[in-house]
């Protein structure tokens, strides 16, 4: 049953009861427009039960390797965060680094060292300037937009801040999600890093918040590709306060279904945003792949057009070549047969169980020409689906990752 | 022991003794420059031993099929290709064109229909414009120059066609080899497609030459990526005519070796060349992974390096970014642990067992500057190597893939 979502205009990780956020310009990245903001910490009131999802990339800096430690302990109450640096490839200083960071974080907050987690995104290979940060972090201000400016405090090629925050009530009880994430943009000489930090009001059993976080990855963030490269950086993170009130929800809890839609709805949306904002991206790609004989099919298969640089290159040129969706289709590993396999691009249908249609390609071409474009592909093999999100791939992507020389 | 390797100026697939090829210009495609080519037929003048490597897209063309059914036979002895449309998503009349395609060839030359085998690269989903092919075939002439007027008929957004022959000399016998490759280009509305042919007068035994190809193939053009897009029609040929004489050549031969050393070299070369002229590139990027845990692991993270968006284009930017090459190989799969990872780029170390060295960058990016760069890494967990090669990525590819409206 789906449960009553109500969204929050302009909401943010500050919108769920007892969360906090701020943000200071400490000179860490030397780019970015007014305000500029390049280091913030978001932090509960009380402390959180916490669940985290984090790249899969054999890297990972020494931050990302504190937060999953910290988040193994599964309780945490807040984040420090940094762009401009990566604080990965930094060795042995880099977790020096990370400790410090979260140390004065915790003296700015009054909150326990081992329940500050931290991120760090950015350039790879160069140490944190600690003589920039050190300094800026007991200047950081919590306020009522706190979670807007923390929201920007994570970007780095991201063009426009991205949060999102809702609510459902449940037997009288309202449960908030809020949600931050930068993208998928690589600044000069770093690589794509996603960060998506979820907070919430809601009473969370930890099991249950883990399971939950990582089935809401797979359908949003987890379907999110830029450019195929995955960052050594990558993380996720769920904070629970339970200020809300009420019982830690838990499988058995009446809450649980509606607090998971609430939270994939958000990080969707979170998302969507993501792929809408792919470094030099003009538009939105949503690829719905319907018919897999299963849901790893419908996943990867998904995916594989999302991501491919061809389909990509397809909807820059508002092409409505849909070889090229049978080719990465093909190519996918899912269980195909071209005889079965029906194309849509839009509402248009330009191939229907392995025959193409007589569709007016220069109409198809037409309904391209938006900030948003939806291809549908049904393999005609089983019952799963997937929805994948991606972007055009523009000479701008090659201008923003090419045109800085060191 | 390395064979002692000939190379035949401005040699080709009738280089090797026995091979003769022409070529005419049929309209199937309506662009290219002066001289036009777009249908061609390579033929020995005896029947060879056959063996082929193809796409591992689940969705394969009509011609495709038909081809790998003929190679299963064993013996084949003439090949007709085109460009211009590549005869992929027609159905039944797919099979009928690519049939009529080979008993046109085979009348022309009076060769088998069932020895005939077929290639065609281009558009996707199009029927092949058989009105045009089929008074065509019969005036295609073979001449000494037909060769390389073969090579231009394959060409899809090639910039220049290619080919390469040499030959060794074993206990007095000597054997060519030669070959064509077109490639990792995509036309409107079209996909990458990769041919390779390849032509030789030695004997060969059929298991043998079947094994040959494949591990040639692993090296040569399983090692090439421009765009991580795999072809309906991607097609690796050789045909042995025997006409240099002398025992088919199997394990126990004493020419076995120098055979695969021949044309494993002919191959590699062609490799290179599909890398170099990768749509919109300007350098052709060598990427040498060394100390692998397996030859798996190697050929993975080489594949991984060279085709990452992010790794392209900080060649593209002559930008030394080589926390970009430690994303790559993390991301890949293979055993790596950031404290054994050392990188070169083209003779500087930037990275010596997982610490940055003080290498002046800006040299790098000089040495940088270069029509061909190369990266090495050395992973620090065994013994294994491999090679890939790419390109980078440039505005211009996306313009060749975007810029085309239907």
């Amino acid at each position: 049953m789906a449960a009553d979502i109500e969204w929050i205009d302009d909401g943010g990780v500050t919108s769920p009861g007892g969360w906090k956020a701020g943000a200071v310009y400490a000179a860490v990245k030397s780019y970015g427009e007014e305000p500029r903001f390049d280091l913030g910490v978001l932090a509960s009131d009380v402390p959180c039960t916490v669940a985290g999802v984090f790249t899969r990339n054999a890297i990972v800096g020494p931050s990302v390797s504190l937060t999953r430690e910290r988040v193994g302990g599964g309780i945490a109450q807040a984040i420090v965060a940094n762009s401009g640096i990566s604080n990965t490839a930094t060795g042995e200083q880099g977790m020096r680094d990370a400790l410090r960071m979260t140390e004065l974080a915790g003296q700015l907050t009054g909150i326990a060292t081992e329940h500050m987690l931290v991120g760090s995104t950015g350039v790879i290979g160069w140490p944190l300037p600690m003589d920039l940060i050190e300094p800026a972090i007991p200047t950081i201000e919590f306020s009522a937009g706190g979670g807007a400016n923390f929201a920007r405090a994570i970007m780095t090629t991201d063009t426009v801040a991205k949060q999102r925050a809702a609510r459902v009530t449940i037997e009288g009880v309202t449960y908030t999600v809020g949600g931050t994430a930068k993208g998928s943009g690589m600044i000069h000489p770093d690589m794509a890093t996603c960060f998506c930090f979820l907070t919430t009001d809601a009473p969370a059993d930890r099991r249950w918040l883990q399971g939950t976080l990582k089935a809401v990855a797979d359908v949003s963030i987890n379907m999110v590709d830029i450019d195929m490269d995955t960052s050594t950086s990558d993380t996720m993170l769920v904070l629970a306060n339970g200020t809300a009130g009420g019982d830690a929800i838990d499988a058995a809890h009446p809450a649980a279904g509606p607090l998971h839609q609430l939270m994939e709805a958000v990080a969707i949306e979170l998302a969507r945003e993501l792929a809408r904002d792919g470094e030099g991206a003009e538009t939105l790609v949503e690829v719905v792949v319907e018919g897999a004989a299963s849901r790893e099919d419908a996943r990867v298969a998904a995916r594989t057009v999302s991501s491919s640089p061809l389909v990509k290159t397809m909807v820059t040129g508002r092409d409505p070549n849909w070889g090229r969706l049978l080719m990465a289709v093909g190519r996918s590993g899912a269980e195909v047969v071209e005889q079965t396999i029906s194309v849509w691009i839009g509402d248009h249908c330009t191939l229907e169980r392995g025959t193409p249609t007589d569709v007016d390609l220069a109409e198809v071409s037409k309904a391209m020409d938006s900030d948003e474009v939806q291809i549908r592909i049904d393999l005609g093999r089983g019952d799963d689906s997937a929805i994948a999100w991606g972007c055009d791939l523009t000479t701008e992507y090659v201008h923003i990752n090419a045109d800085y020389t060191t």
